[in-house]
């Protein structure tokens, strides 16, 4: 039973008033249909005579009557102890529902982008969470500034600054849903603005592609190897902006070499050029020293995009862009126009975890989980035969692990062992670039064993 | 003293690695950096020397040996009981920050289209996320359709239906963030399907032309008087969509009568036209019986749109489309390239509540409490001087109150004594309409008494 029905259900119905017995026969139509149609589910509590008629200011009778004629013809149910419930109605089965997501959930997901949310902190989000409610003025919930909360921008500039580098004024800070709105946002100011091209890493995301082509720009590839972007060949694309992945090139996951960042200063100073950065995993970093972000080198050319996507949940949608403030009035008219500003309640939240402490710590924790998972990972490829090496893996959620026979032999064993993992020329959009892209984050801990040896036996060849 | 410091803090510096004492000017060199440049606010507490030199890959008394140097210098300081932090820099002021929303705050607030936030149910959210986090798979936080979880779509879609009569199938309803997305969405989707006009209710939200703008589509004027929008021209205007509020004619308050509602269900399927229906306040209606919504009469035309933002508060970013069948594709298209998919938490608390029924009894409280200030406000104005009347007021939180004599001079008086209301010509673009438009929901509980005072003392002429 539903526990809302003790109070007594809200309930539209279209009855006729055309007064005394034409109300009643209306309200009993009404009713009717409506269980009829599905739209009253079966088990569904009615508000008592009494509430009811006071609610439709007619006679409690009225009301009364019309339940103990739905009763008899088997629409209605009166149960002992009180209360009138819509009954079931054989006729009408439920209606058929799609599956939750696009794809059947697969046995083992080792699909990369998304982190263990097993060890998703919910103790410190609901304490978290208690705290701001308790504490906040109510006006915080109302429709504010297209920027989000000033004092949870605040709280996000100062970490920025301190943990990534970032040359990060809370003016600047426009809280988003993500990585994905940063992108429209983006796409769609500077298509606006006149610009035309856009340089994309290849391989990289091709939602990113597809997104700034709704906008109507035109993605051009920059190709990537080594030492990450070929930021030296920017000059000749023609490009207005360049989207970039410096810390953790995604998926190859090299870092953007000392070169290169210069090629791309050098690029953006020379040509006034934009960079919209992904630092999409920039917390993950685990046996060198962590490079900062390219925006603190060049704060008024590179917009700063991050999330708490990989080190909270996905599903919290809390995302992050730091503008130059040459761009922030246009960036700022995209938002209004796509969502007003951002769920408030989940930044301030966010902000308090970051301010008690909390996200640090679970930062903390999430980057030696992941360095253990990581290290297991590369000792069990290369037990394979022949051995495998687990490239990219210095930072990061996700490996490269390099299959020079090619990938279809390995993706059929995968397939049926239901484990889930992203071919690389889902990345690039070539057939065979002969490797896998592995994210080893994403199991919670009690699959992550089991998922290690189903991958590994069907990487032997 | 931030707690988190307790732990020791997540730092990034960009320390040149030359190796020896190279490594040390290094550290020491980046470290002072980061507190002249202000990256690390005075009263950090840096991570203890052996920590920072496990992170760092160094001996422990380089980092020792640092940060006794920049005590020195007055850049640090050492605490008793242990622990170093950043000293003040009295050269660097903050940077001045913007105001947090682009108004400033009026003493009284009484603008339409926001609710007492007072009244917004703390503790129940509380409990239901708590029950949320407690119950849910860890999985739900993760990546998911671009719909939002099944499980909110299902609650949503039997609310929708029993409560405003919405023929809603959860495998069509899309979760959104408000109002201002589902137009944004509904936009796009029918630019890029070839459209070109969408029929706009005069007076009306100037917002949702500019963004019906922004997505290519032109928008035309229906006008509305006391029947609401005149919906029997449609015909005449060759639009492909029309925006109307049928419940509760925003700004108003007329309700679209059987005639109008008969006359756009006819253009609907002579046509094949479509509407997007804002359902923008319909859980508050007052002394009449409410209007189910027109979504009900014709599901295959109209796109329904609703939200949490008067129910419980717009902070949340909590709305919903219902989308007909031959639509879906093309909105879950504009959907995933927006942002993917909306926040999973909130929506599945929002289930939650409206599950255990908390949903209904505060919308049924909320509703006894608007209706109360809804009379309070209407009996104040009949004592004004010439008397006053409170037109549009049978739903909703807002009322219309014509001014024969003009706006100017009230408006003056209003602005004087601070109290914030609409001018009618917001929403016409015509100068001097001779109407105010106020929110009576808006101010707290305390603020109350007040706002009415200061409103009709400026209001009597």
């Amino acid at each position: 039973m539903n526990s809302w029905a003790k109070q007594g259900v809200d309930l539209h119905l279209h009855v006729e008033r055309t007064g005394g017995t034409g109300l009643r026969a209306g309200l009993e139509y009404a009713l009717r249909a409506a269980v009829r149609g599905g739209r009253l589910e079966a088990g569904t509590r009615l508000p008592s005579s009494r509430q009811f008629a006071a609610e439709l200011g007619v006679a409690r009778n009225t009301v009364a009557d019309v339940y103990t004629q739905l009763v008899a013809e088997g629409y209605l149910t009166s149960r002992r102890g009180g209360g009138t419930y819509v009954a079931g109605t054989p006729g009408r089965a439920m209606a058929p529902v799609a599956p939750d997501d696009e794809e059947a959930a697969p046995r083992y997901d080792l699909r990369p982008g998304r982190p263990d949310l097993g060890i998703f902190p919910r103790g410190a989000w609901l304490a978290a969470t208690r705290r701001v409610l308790g504490a906040g003025p109510s006006d915080a919930l109302t429709y504010g500034d297209p920027r989000g909360p000033l004092a949870a921008r605040r709280t996000l500039a100062a970490y920025l600054a301190r943990v990534r580098g970032v040359d990060a004024d809370p003016d600047r800070v426009v809280l988003c849903t993500g990585y994905r709105q940063a992108v429209a946002l983006v796409g769609a100011a500077l298509a606006r603005s006149g610009a035309v091209k856009v340089a994309v890493e290849s391989p990289g995301l091709p939602e990113v592609s597809e997104a700034l082509i709704r906008t109507g720009l035109a993605p051009v590839e920059l190709p990537v190897d080594d030492d990450g972007a070929r930021t030296d060949l920017l000059g000749a694309l023609e490009a207005e902006m360049a989207v970039l992945t410096p810390a953790h090139q995604f998926p190859t996951g090299a870092q953007l070499s000392a070169d290169r960042r210069a090629a791309v200063l050098e690029w953006c100073r020379r040509t006034d050029g934009l960079v919209l950065e992904d630092d999409y995993d920039g917390e993950f970093r685990y046996d060198r020293q962590p490079v900062g972000a390219l925006q603190g080198l060049a704060p008024d050319h590179v917009l700063y995009a991050g999330s708490a996507s990989k080190t909270l949940a996905p599903g919290l949608r809390l995302g992050w862009l730091v503008v130059p403030p040459c761009l922030l009035d246009t960036i700022l008219a995209e938002k209004r126009l796509a969502d007003r500003h951002s769920n408030v309640l989940d930044h301030l939240v966010l902000a308090e975890l970051i301010d008690r402490g909390d996200y640090d710590r679970h930062v903390r924790r999430a980057r030696s989980h992941y360095r253990r998972r990581r290290n297991e990972l590369a000792r069990a490829l290369t037990g394979c035969k022949p051995p495998r090496r687990a490239a990219g893996v210095a930072a990061g959620l996700h490996a490269v692990v390099p299959l020079p026979e090619g990938t279809r032999d390995a993706l059929a064993r995968l397939d049926q062992a239901s484990v889930a993992v992203n071919d690389m020329s889902r990345y690039t959009g070539a057939p065979n670039p002969n490797a896998l892209v592995i994210g080893y984050a994403t199991p919670p801990g009690h699959a992550w064993p089991a998922a290690l040896t189903a991958l590994i036996a069907a990487l032997d060849s």
